[in-house]
This record gives structure tokens, C-alpha cells and sequence, in this order.
């Protein structure tokens, strides 16, 4: 558990006295205070976490994280197993959604492999971080060992030092890839925040009222055999996670780690932000949501979290296609701080104009 | 009026055929059906409106019209007059937020003079169309003539037709800038709907309660003195509007006629697209709504006009702010329409991928 515990013990505060200053500069601006809304506080913390006042977001990547669930044979989806596998390959040809909304957002888009339940050529462009061959079917007993569940956090660390030390990671974005993927993620909802799995649960790509109650019974009877522990992160993943939200965890807590911010998208990459959040509440602080999605569980996630989503677009996709979306509103919030000028700038650069 | 009698006439209806060719593709794509939400429906209102599926929004613009407002000496605005000058050196200095997130989204922001209380030098590079120094206090007799707000419209118009020639418009946004310019918005939208001006009446840039219930009065005054007939649009712009108002309807008018979607941003540039609507209602197709501001009247505009706005932000600024974020949303659903494979193209180019 060495590289996790690090990584958790190296996580420091955002600087809250440039944060300040930020603050000063956005009253300063010639504009009425408060004008621009919640893009204000947001540049404010993202040059807290920069700790400069022009904060430059040239280098983004989206990680669309992937994985396989044991529970899909329980009928909780509404497509086939094998689209996991289809879609990892749909992403190298970059032809899905999110390949297209990370283009438009100057961003990367980067697909991993930390569970999926095929065998990908090892010169497939991907990042390979296989845990294992998709979980176990978790009405039965756990996903996963706590060991992979480590693992698949550690995946995700593992992912943010590479694209670190390789210098092109300014801001990520989170993303997922998982036939029935909202399932454990409700699972983790309703342990994390006690409230009932039928307020929790929603119809994930699709699927029609008897279906969903099924998923209802089959969530429920996952957090029945498993009991996993509220106040252990790690256990609730393992029992009831999934590979890809280990590693959506771990993107978070690799980020906030080396200082560098998070967008975080729909309700599975929520799913694994609330586990970062458990394991290391500083990490919060790095940390954007992107957008509410239709799935009725994600407020939840967000009210745990104290974070509020930019965007209402009635997205239901995941990939990371929300947090691709912000990521270019937030990137947009930073030019409002650093660019707009202030009454006294203004009255400098232009004669005719009196601050 | 004889160029708004022409333009009006000259609006036709979008391509519904190519619409459902668009929607079909959506449908299509490797995603779950209606998974990108609300991008979906827009992407394929800009086909129908492009006549193309791959809609290219290269060239976009956003007109910030400005203009003065003789009521502002009732006390309704807790800024001076001198600001809406002062504001319009800043736009020609590049240094307002207009500027900055227009350069973010990729487009040129421009500032038209159609009724600012001051001269400009002809040399300043904005645009020149100003009709008149200000209204005049619309508590006292009618803003402007009915000739002046005919001419203020065709304003609007004139600045598309200029930009259309030279090639310079795929997407146009409007923006607004006039200190006091809530106040004939809230009243437009009154005379328009019906509703209680108490119930659609805020505060501006920041009034307080008493300035508000003064703002309120002001209102109420200025419908009763001037009984604009709300069946007349040019009546209610000219007995209780503004001249950067009267040219957002031109805006409005002028981009539908040349087949350009146009992207309208708060509850001012809301205001002229009311006019707009109301004069051709065919204008609407063209129309997308950007922003719910905070003014409180605003949503009753985006009803009157039956749009739904995308973005929710807090904002209350103005300048088109707003528009410049949505055209990015509203560019970025082009390349989902475009770009995002169905499943047949997966299959074809993939052959991993079985479709």
C-alpha cells in the first residue's frame, strides 16, 4: 500500500492566500462584483491551487477509464459486456464522444485499461494497467480483494506521475468506460451516505421499470452479503466498486497530489472522486465538478462531495464528455481573472477613460 | 422602413428535412440514444439551419450594442451614465470581459455605438450607427419616435448585412452596454407578457431594496404614461425601450434573414430578441438562448420566446458573456453531430469493433 499512503500523505492545502488575491483582482475588475458568477470563486481556486494569478491550462488530457463488472449478469444493463471492449477500441480510432469534446477542448483524450474483461494487444494505444479480467459479481461477494482494490486506485496514481514527469498535464479530466458501471456506483452512493438505495438509483443508459427494480434488488443485496465499512473507502470499492473507479480515485488523489487540478465528469467518475474524498479530504480541494447528470444518485454524490456541478445539459454518457465541456469553461474562467482588466488598468491604458 | 419590411420578409424556415437527417445520426452514433442530452436537439437545429450536417462555425462574432437611457435619472441604476462610454473605450482596448471570453470562444468581438450619450471620434474602431445621444425619460413621454426605434432596428440589421458581404459570419452573439438598460428591458417584457412588473423587476447591477422599489415605480410609470401596445413591437420598443435594444432585434432579424444562428445572451440582448420574435416569429428558429441570468424577469423572456437557456452561471453582466460561452457549447455539439461514428462507420474503420 506504499505508492497509495504516499501519495495521500503528500497531498498539502491550496495556497488560500493567493486565492485572496485573486479575489481582490476579480473586484478590482471593470465590471460590476460578482457579475460573472460562479466562474469567479472557480478562477480564484485555480489559481490557489497554480498559486499564480495567471494560471495557464495549455496541457489538458482526459483519461477515460475502463472497466468490466461481474453484477452485469444479474441483467442490471441495458447492453452487452462485450461494448466495453468495443468502445476501448471505438476510442483509439478516436471515434466516440469523447475523443470528439476533448479535440474541441484542446484537451488529450487518453483510454485505460484497469479492468476490462478482454485481452487488448499490449501495442494497442492505450494506457495498460490491467488489474483483472473484470470484478466478481459482487451479489455474490466481493468485486474485487482489497489488494486489487488498491491496485486500481494505485493504477490511477500510477497514471498522473507518468503524464507528470512526461510534462503534459496541466489539468485533467476524468472519464469511464463500463457496461453496468452505474450499478457498484449507486452501491458506493448509498454506503457512503446511508440513504436508500431506491432514492439512489436511476435507469443508467436506459433501462425500462423492470429493470430497475431489479438493479434496486441487486444493489441491495450486494451491500446485504458484503457489509462493506462506510468509514473504509478502500473496503467499500473493493466489495462493491469497480477497477475503473479505483482508478478514477486514484486520478484524483494523483492530481491533487502534484498540485495539479480535477475535473471530475458524470456519476462513475463522481463514484470514484467520493472515494478520493473519503481517503483524503484535502484532495477536495483540487477537485471541479463538472456537470449534474440525469442518473438521480449524482446530487447525492455532490452533496457528499460540497461540490456543485457547472453544467445541467441532461448528459447520461460518462467517457469523461462532461468534464471535457468544463474543462473549457474553466479554462475560460482563468483568461476573466488574469485578462479583464481592473478601473485602474483600464484608466492606464486608455486615455479617454477615467477609473 | 422599408429594410426592416424587407428583412422580415425575407425570413424563411430552417431545413426540417435535414433536421431529421441530423437526428438520425445522433440516434445512430455508438451512445446510448439522447445521451449528450440537450447538445443533441441544437446540433440539429444548426444543420437544419447550415442545410449541412457538417456545420462549420469558423467565423463568429459577437456585437455588443450600446446605448444611454434618459431614465437613468430617476435613480434606477447604481452606476453613472458615464460608464456605458467609459465601458466602450475598454471594449476598443480589448481589456473588458466581453473581450476576453469572446477570445476564448474563438470569435471577434465588436462594439456598436447606436445611441451612447457622447461622441465618438469616427476614427475609434467601433461600430458607427448611432441614431440619437440617449433616450429620452421614458417616465416623461416615449423613449424615442417611432422612426428613431425603426432606425435603431435596421441598425442591427445594417451590421449583419456588412458582415455577411465581407464573410465574416458563420454564428453571430449578441451583447449589450448601457447603464440603466434593465429598466426598459423589465419594461419591455412587462408590456409583452402581461405579467406584474413587481414580479419582474431586479436589481440590475446591484441595486438595493429601496432603489429596486423605486425601479418598480419607474416601470409602472413609464407603461402607464407612455400605453405602448403590446400587439406593436416597434410601438413598445420605441415608448419604453433603447436604441442598443431596438438594434439587438436587428441583430436578431438580420442574422435569420442570411440563414446565421445567432446566440443571444442576457436579459437586455433577451429583450431585442423579443422584439425580434415578435415581429418574425420565424426568427426564433434561428435563435438559441445562452444563459438564465440572475435578473428575475429573464425567465419570463425565455417562456414568451419558448427557448430553453443552456447555461446557468450566475451570470449578470451583460456584453454578450454569456453568448461567447454558449458558442462554444453550441460549436462543440457541431462535432458531436459531425464527428461522433455510428455504429456502422465504427465497424467499417475498427476490426476489433462489431457494430
Amino acid at each position: 500500500m506504499k505508492l497509495l499512503e504516499k501519495t495521500i500523505d503528500s497531498i498539502v492545502g491550496i495556497d488560500r492566500g493567493m486565492e485572496q488575491l485573486a479575489l481582490a483582482r476579480l473586484a478590482d475588475q471593470a465590471r460590476p462584483q460578482g457579475s460573472l458568477g460562479v466562474l469567479e470563486p472557480l478562477s480564484a481556486r485555480l489559481a490557489a491551487i497554480a498559486g499564480v494569478i495567471d494560471v495557464k491550462l495549455e496541457k489538458k488530457v482526459v483519461v477515460t477509464c475502463a472497466g468490466d463488472h461481474g453484477v452485469v449478469e444479474e441483467g442490471v444493463s441495458l447492453f452487452p459486456q462485450e461494448v466495453t471492449e468495443q468502445m476501448v477500441h471505438n476510442f483509439v480510432i478516436k471515434g466516440a464522444s469523447i475523443n470528439v469534446l476533448a479535440k474541441h477542448a484542446g484537451a488529450e483524450s487518453l483510454a485505460a485499461d484497469i479492468g476490462v474483461k478482454a485481452e487488448f494487444d499490449p501495442s494497442l494505444p492505450i494506457i495498460h494497467k490491467k488489474v483483472a479480467r473484470g470484478t466478481e459479481n459482487f451479489t455474490k461477494g466481493p468485486a474485487m480483494t482489497r489488494e486489487q482494490a488498491v491496485a486500481a486506485i494505485e493504477a490511477g496514481i500510477e497514471i498522473v506521475e507518468e503524464l507528470v514527469a512526461e510534462g503534459r498535464l496541466d489539468m485533467l479530466g476524468t472519464g469511464d468506460m463500463g457496461i453496468g458501471n452505474t450499478t457498484p456506483s449507486t452501491a458506493i452512493i448509498a454506503v457512503l451516505s446511508g440513504e436508500k438505495v431506491e432514492d439512489l438509483t436511476g435507469r443508467g443508459t436506459g433501462i425500462n421499470d423492470a429493470a430497475l427494480q431489479r438493479k434496486i434488488d441487486v444493489i441491495k443485496q450486494g451491500i446485504e452479503v458484503n457489509r462493506p465499512d462506510p468509514t473504509d473507502p478502500v473496503d467499500v470499492l473493493a466489495k462493491v466498486g469497480g477497477y475503473e473507479i479505483g482508478a478514477l480515485a486514484g486520478l484524483v488523489l494523483g492530481a491533487a497530489a502534484h498540485g495539479i487540478p480535477v475535473v471530475c465528469d458524470g456519476f462513475i467518475s463522481t463514484a470514484g472522486a467520493l472515494i478520493a474524498g473519503d481517503l483524503a479530504p484535502r484532495a477536495k480541494e483540487y477537485l471541479f465538478a463538472s456537470h449534474r447528470s440525469v442518473e438521480v444518485g449524482h446530487t447525492f454524490m455532490h452533496d457528499h462531495l460540497g461540490v456543485d456541478p457547472l453544467l445541467d445539459l441532461g448528459f447520461r454518457l460518462g467517457e469523461g464528455t462532461g468534464a471535457a465541456l468544463t474543462m473549457e469553461l474553466l479554462d475560460a474562467s482563468t483568461r476573466i481573472l488574469a485578462d479583464v482588466l481592473t478601473f485602474e488598468e483600464v484608466a492606464i491604458k486608455d486615455p479617454h477613460t477615467k477609473g
